[in-house]
Order: structure tokens, then sequence, then C-alpha cells
């Protein structure tokens, strides 16, 4: 599987990704799944905005589901790991049990949802949270991509309609996500899985730094209104207070106004990510990287406007669901600075648990993100031992 | 004239103009160029590349000619008057000088000289560069803009044919541009019009930093190698640096991959536009910000490549004929920071002089760049009066 895989929307010169969603890339992905399923018997839903849940579902099976799967899509330039491995794991789980005999009490469903990363729309897992109806479809078709089309044009331009409706998540009793592992823990832990205990409440700021556009030669320093020079101070002092703290603090996407080599900018967009092991830590962090910002930009003659894109409160884990299934394999209970889908499906109610992967450098979203089979084949045996686990008895 | 030149290229949301080089509104700027020369009954050469040459030579002119003009492309969002107030007030001056009765005693050009701003292939006053020879077409043709389009296919693509050669500048005994003011000088002085002396060396270093690409979340802040980091100190530096001693450094434009909100950058590359009051003044403030970028990159474990894109040296007008000018209307004679073809030609031997028109607010390379009328009327009089004075007597 990896394979047919590993061409599809990569880069030629980085060797990194870009399946950005409702584009050329994705959709062969999600191609490739429907015939991995149909290769399997399993019968795929495609909703209206490309969720697909493909459901192993014989006779024997009743009850509420046990649903499994990760995202296609990919970061700009990132790994091949972060979302494929925890679809191409599920479908992998579902011939181990085949192989081991296993006859399920529960429909087992391998999901894969649209635009986990955000990294087209800039709502970071839009496809669950539209499906969980964390975010309405009324809220969500304001979202515009770089190019400024709207998501209802860019999921109509690729074949779908979103008026057909969004896949159904009532039926799921659990949700369990596999997924590469985004940092060093189960390195340090000398483990190759670990299960979720929690994920970090996150979020996305957009920082508009205004000044005056000029003539980068004949303006005197001190006659300047530059925000780039706001926007580095700012930089800075984000990096520095999430270091100090233990937290994290990131500008990685900037757009500048002209963006001319001989003007002085009128106008420098960036945008803060920031994470923290508590809501009320990452509301201070913020604050506190706000007010730096805003008093740079009193010195510099600039203004500064804040707008939250995206933020997510703290997500806990069903406890108990995570204490037995870490029961099977003797596996660590980690934290996780990241936002996944399962957030936000265990955020709506469904009890939900996630397993990760040994990621031997701790680097993802880079090209350079890494798993070893070995670590990957155990994921694949520690997933078929949870679906075993939790699909195995009667509702 | 200008109510003609108001709405080409203008953005609607800002009110600038983007004027770019070998694109429609330059195109329409060309034509209405020919338009206006025609109804004064003047011939117009376009050379191979799209620099224009307009003649006033009756039968009375013989002997080397007098060129002025300017440009009429803009930088991206820029002003109005920057580049097309040449060459208006170039035209005017024709007009008023026939007026006066006044019969030229050597031939009289009006030149319109393309990619002056360098907006577009990043090579400022590329068009009199290689009219002069001071760039060949061998080192041109490997000039790309933001797209990727070689140069020769940009000219091609707008109509224009290389091959059939550039004007001929052998015949031009001296060149006048004119120019709005792109600082306060004249402001302070109280008076419309002004003589340049000098242009301050100035060039354009290309920096590329390099960190490694990571997930913003899960990256613990002291695991990062982010070449952001290093970008923003390096801006603050090169500020700090100009403004103490008295020069320009500006980061204006930047461009950052992945360029995503949640991915650690893997590059940035951002371009130092440097100015200085000496070739010895610039090279210390060049290498000055590149020790600190190096020193902050050895810190960050990011790396640096310089590269340099553009350096001109010093250019000092002819002073015999900027006191001989200057004579004529008590006008002071100022230098400049910024680049003009006026400095192209004069580099290349050609005795040149500027004339300044006043600026408000010193404000430029931005929709806010302003001239008042009375005084674009007194710089019409005082380039009558020079082309009187330079063409009036036979050589």
């Amino acid at each position: 599987m990896w394979r047919d895989l590993a061409p599809v929307g990569r880069s030629a010169s980085s060797g990194g990704y870009f399946r950005q969603p409702w584009a050329s890339a994705e959709t062969e992905l999600r191609s490739w799944f429907v015939e991995q399923c149909a290769a399997r018997g399993l019968t795929v839903e495609t909703d209206g905005i490309g969720n697909q849940v493909a459901w192993w579902s014989p006779e024997t099976a009743s009850g509420p589901s046990v649903l499994t799967g990760s995202h296609l899509d990919s970061v700009l330039d990132g790994g091949a790991y972060d979302g494929p491995l925890g679809v191409v794991s599920a479908l992998a789980a579902v011939d181990t049990l085949r192989e081991r005999g296993f006859s399920p009490a529960r429909p087992i469903g391998i999901g894969v949802f649209v635009e986990e990363e955000g990294s087209r729309f800039g709502r970071a897992c839009l496809g669950s949270r539209l499906a969980t109806g964390t975010t309405t479809w009324e809220d969500a078709s304001e979202l515009r991509d770089r190019d400024g089309v709207f998501l209802a044009d860019a999921i109509s331009a690729s074949g779908l309609d979103p008026s057909r409706g969004l896949v159904d998540l009532d039926r799921v009793g659990t949700f369990v996500e596999l997924h590469v592992e985004q940092g060093r823990d189960l390195v340090d832990r000398d483990v190759a899985v670990g299960l979720a205990s929690e994920i970090w409440p996150h979020g996305r700021w957009r920082f508009d730094f205004a000044g005056q556009a000029n003539h980068a030669g004949t303006t005197r320093m001190e006659d300047r209104h530059d925000p780039m020079l706001t926007y580095a101070m700012t930089a800075l002092a984000a990096n520095k207070q999430a270091r100090l703290a233990g937290q994290r603090a990131t500008f990685g996407r900037i757009t500048v106004e002209p963006n001319g080599t001989n003007a002085v900018p009128s106008l420098v967009t960036a945008w803060l990510d920031a994470r923290a092991s508590s809501d009320d830590a990452l509301a201070s962090l913020v604050a506190e990287v706000e007010r730096q910002a805003d008093d740079r930009a009193g010195r510099d003659g600039t203004s500064l406007v804040v707008t939250p894109e995206s933020v997510s409160g703290s997500v806990a884990f069903d406890p108990d669901l995570a204490a037995r299934l870490a029961g099977l394999g003797d596996w660590p209970v980690i934290p996780t600075q990241a936002g996944h889908d399962a957030g936000i499906l265990s955020d709506a109610g469904i009890p939900t648990a996630m397993i990760f992967v040994r990621n031997p450098t701790g680097v993802s979203h880079s090209p350079d993100e890494r798993a070893e089979t070995a670590d990957c084949l155990a994921g694949v045996e520690a997933l078929a031992d949870v679906l075993a686990e939790l699909a195995g008895v009667p509702a």
C-alpha cells in the first residue's frame, strides 16, 4: 500500500507532500482508498464534502460501531506518515483480524476525514468538525483559501456535492485513531507504541501589523512606520515566552504587502500557532505575546489587530478507555500537542482513544518525517488488538 | 495628460499602481506615449525591449542631442508620480518651449526607459542598463520573474522583439531627468525645485536562511532550527545599524517555505535593500548585518547564504553642469538615496543632471505619494529653462 501512495502529491524538489484538500492529489488518494476497500469487500460511503467511511459489517455484527482511521491530506511540504499511516494501518489491521479468523460482533468502520491539517482553508479538522456539527456549514461556507476561492466552490469543483449531506456518526460507539508520534516521548521511553491521554489546547491567531508604505532608499529610518519591525520583534518575543514556559509558539506563515525589495511594507500579516498545557496557560501566553506586540507597535508607529482563527480547548480522552486499552500491551499513556480528528470526535461525546507509533527523530510536518517499518507493523498489531477488544464483544 | 494616466494599472482597493513591465498596464502606457508624441508631431522610436525615444529635431537642429524623460513603470502598489511626472513634464516642457517660440539648435529627445524599478525582474534600471551596455543581454537573459518567466519570454509575450536591437544613445550629448523628490529636503528648504548632486551607493542582497521544517505544535522550542527567528533578529539588527549610522537598511520582501501556520519553516528568503553615503560605508553596513545574522544563525542552528543581486556604486552627477543649471533659477543642489536611469547614463559617460520637484510628505513608492500642482508646473518651467539652455546653442 505504501508503494501506491509514495508518489501522490510529492514534490520532486523537496521530497515533501502537497496533498491539499479538494485538489488533484487528494482526489487520487480518495480513489485509492475506494479501490483498497473494494479489494477487501468493504462498502465505502463518501459524503457530500469528501469524508469517507468503509464498513466491515458482517451479519454477525450489530449495535454501536467501532470506527478507526485518520486523514490523507498533508500540510504544505509535509511528510508521508502524518495521516496516511492511520488509514493504511486500519486497512492492514482488518487484514490481520481476518487472518486471525476474527469475526466482529460490532460493525468496524475505517474513516478518512478531509482537511485535517487546515492547510487550505485554515480551519484544522474541518471534515470532522462538520461531520460532528462542531462547525456549522453556515460558518464554514464563509471560509476562503489563499486564492480567494470559497469552500463550497472548491468542494463542487472537485466533483462533490455538499448538499448530499455528511457522514452519519450517530451509530459510532467508539473511535480509535492511529497516528505517527510527533515528538520523542516514545523514543525516550524506548517503546514502539503508546496511547494518548490528552491533546493540549491550541489555536491560530492572525496578527495584522499595519504601517505606512514608503521608499526604502529615501525615507530616513526615524521617519518610518515599518510593520516588518513590529512583526520581527513579536516573532522573537513569542518564541522566548513559549521557551521559558515549556509551551509552544510559532510564526511560520507570513504575507507582506506590497512585498517589494525597495518598499517599506504597508502591511505584514502573520499567523501565530500557540499551544500550552492548559486553557489558562494558552490564554496567558497569547495575551503576553499580544501585549509585547502592542508595546512595540506603539514605538514603531504601527498598529496591530489580532484575530483568533481557530481555538481548541484541552481534550482529555476517555481515561477508562485509555487504561483498558493500555493494558492490552503494557503501552504508556502520553499527551500530545497536536490537534487530531480524534479530539473533535472526543469533544462531540464519542468515547475516543489514540494509538501513537514511535517517530525516531520526532520530526513531523516535514519531508524528514519517519517511522521504522518494524514500529509501523507493531502499530498494526496494536490496532488489531484494540479493534478485537472493542468489537469482539456484542453490544 | 494626468487624467489619461490616472486609471491605468491602478488598484481599486489601495489606490496604488501596479505597472509592472511587459504586462498590460505598461503596454497601455506605451501606447499613450506614442499618441501624445504623435499629437505633437514627434517621431517615436521603440526599441526591441520597449525603451522609447521621441525626437523633436527640426532642420535647425544638429549635433549631439539633449535627452530628457524618465520611466512609466511603478513599484508594486506605487504612487502616481514616480516616473510618469518626468515623462509628462518633458512633453509639457516641449509645449512650453514651442509657446515661447523656441527653436532648438540641437535635437531634443524624450526617453522612456523600461523596468526602472526592478519590480518584476529584480534588476533596477534594467532598460537603461541594457541600452548603455552596463548590463549585457547575456547577463539579463538569465533573469526570471516571481513566476519563473525568463526575461526574453516576457518581452516576446508583450509583442516586442529583443533581436530588433536597443535605442542608440551614442548621439546623446546631455541627459536631464525630472523626478518627484523622494524625501523632504526641498520641503525643509521651502523651494519647489532642486537639482541633484549625487546618488548614494545602494544595492540589494538576498538572504537565504535555511533551517529544519517541523511540527509547530509538538516540537519543543529547544529542539527547533527555526530560520524565521534568525530572519527576525536580522531585520531588527539591520534597522538598528542603519538608524545609528544615518544610513538605510530595509527588509521589505520575504518568502517562506512551506509558509504553513502549523509548520516551523524550512527556508526563509528575505531581501535587504541598503544605501549609504559612500561605497565603503555601504560595504561596512552590509558586512555588519551579515555578521550579526551569522552569529544568530549559529545560535539558532540555522544557516545563512547572502547573495548580492545588484550593487550600484556612488554616482556623482557632472558638478559643472549642475552648477550651471542651478544658476538658471537659484535652485539648491541636493543628494538623493534613490537609484535612477540618470545614474546609469551618468555612469556610462553621458553628462547628466536631475531636477527634483518638491514632495510635501516625502512619501514615495506608496499610494500616498504626492506633489502639488503648482510645484509640478514649476518643474515644467524649470525643465523648459534647462532644455532651452542646453539645446539653444549650436554644438
